[in-house]
């Protein structure tokens, strides 16, 4: 079973793939991926994080997002990056059995068959998901924080939209689309991984 | 709890809220508000049922819609058709305990807080949904078919969007869209029930 979990900046995607990697007992994959790639690559961990949340198309600094500006970059070694992900990101699939946020992985472990999610939400619940989150002491505006979540996501939509044939978000790609605006994610893990569980039987 | 069910045309959408409905005790609506509706209007059930297949904007006529071709319409009476259909629906939510399939009810419920699913498929599934259903002797061809899809669903999209602030079929105005195109329906009722009584108690 390969379940990939694509989302929205503050959805709670991160949040709902973790849970339902336990729930199922399933490897999860998001940051695993940074240090695997950065040993391939031979390129620090925090450059690789940077061309893969902004897809090195931005150098906007935020700290929930864990980004650090892109300081000499080459367009050599976002190739390099992007290209070591796929690689990276086809040896997890062929093991099988695992959960993977973000990272073009819908599209990437496509010939796996897996259970394709995108997580979403309002902007009001990113807001106070991001407040919640946030390190002591960072204190942007609303207004800040949603240019932020809109600067991010596309950053996502561009590095997708690289490999796939469908837009990032569009339905079409996905098997289910969670908003998580209304929900209190924990408690829905549990009929949520039987669900997915058997979707991935079916499919 | 009210479960509201939007769908593309031939996705499985009416067979999955009748499915939820039954798995969860509730009551189904869906063709039973037509004969409501043509008591309320004193419009014959077949003006109706076109109405809101249509939206009174087209006049295919499909079998498998169980559409007739609009005759004798005056801007009025699909006034009327719609005013009643809205009447009808708050009347249902005030009850609650129901899932409703398609009449905007997803936007008419509104303040009594659905869950909002809505349900598609990708062309090759709906036309396989569609064949298997078609009375005998009903011939179209793929490309047709294919036509007539976009037609209905086009006529849902414009009467949705009389009533609601966002597009029939943007994500933001579900809580969950479910892709039928690699699903065995019944298969996957029992943990989509779970998980919509889950989401329905937490929101």
């Amino acid at each position: 079973m390969i379940i990939t979990v694509s989302r929205q900046f503050a959805s709670g995607g991160r949040e709902l793939g973790k849970r339902l990697a336990d729930a199922l007992g399933l490897q999860y994959y998001d940051r695993e991926l940074i240090a695997e790639i950065s040993k391939t690559t031979s390129l620090n961990e925090d450059y690789v994080v940077k061309v893969l949340e902004n897809g090195g198309f931005s150098n906007f600094a935020f700290s929930f997002a864990h980004s650090i500006p892109l300081t000499a970059s080459t367009p050599n070694s976002v190739t390099d990056v992007l290209v070591a992900q796929q690689k990276t990101i086809k040896t997890i699939a062929e093991k099988g059995d695992c959960v993977i946020v973000g990272r073009c992985a819908d599209v990437i472990t496509l010939p796996y068959n897996p259970v394709r999610l995108f997580v979403y939400a309002d902007d009001k619940s990113k807001l106070q998901r991001c407040r919640e989150r946030a390190p002591e002491g960072e204190n942007y505006t609303d207004k800040q924080l949603l240019k932020a979540f809109k600067t991010i996501d596309k950053g996502r939509a561009k590095l997708h939209d690289l490999l796939a044939t469908l837009p990032w978000g569009a339905r079409e790609g996905y098997d289910l689309m969670i908003n998580t605006s209304r929900l209190k994610i924990p408690e829905i893990i549990s009929p949520l991984s039987d669900l997915v569980s058997e979707m991935s039987a079916t499919t």
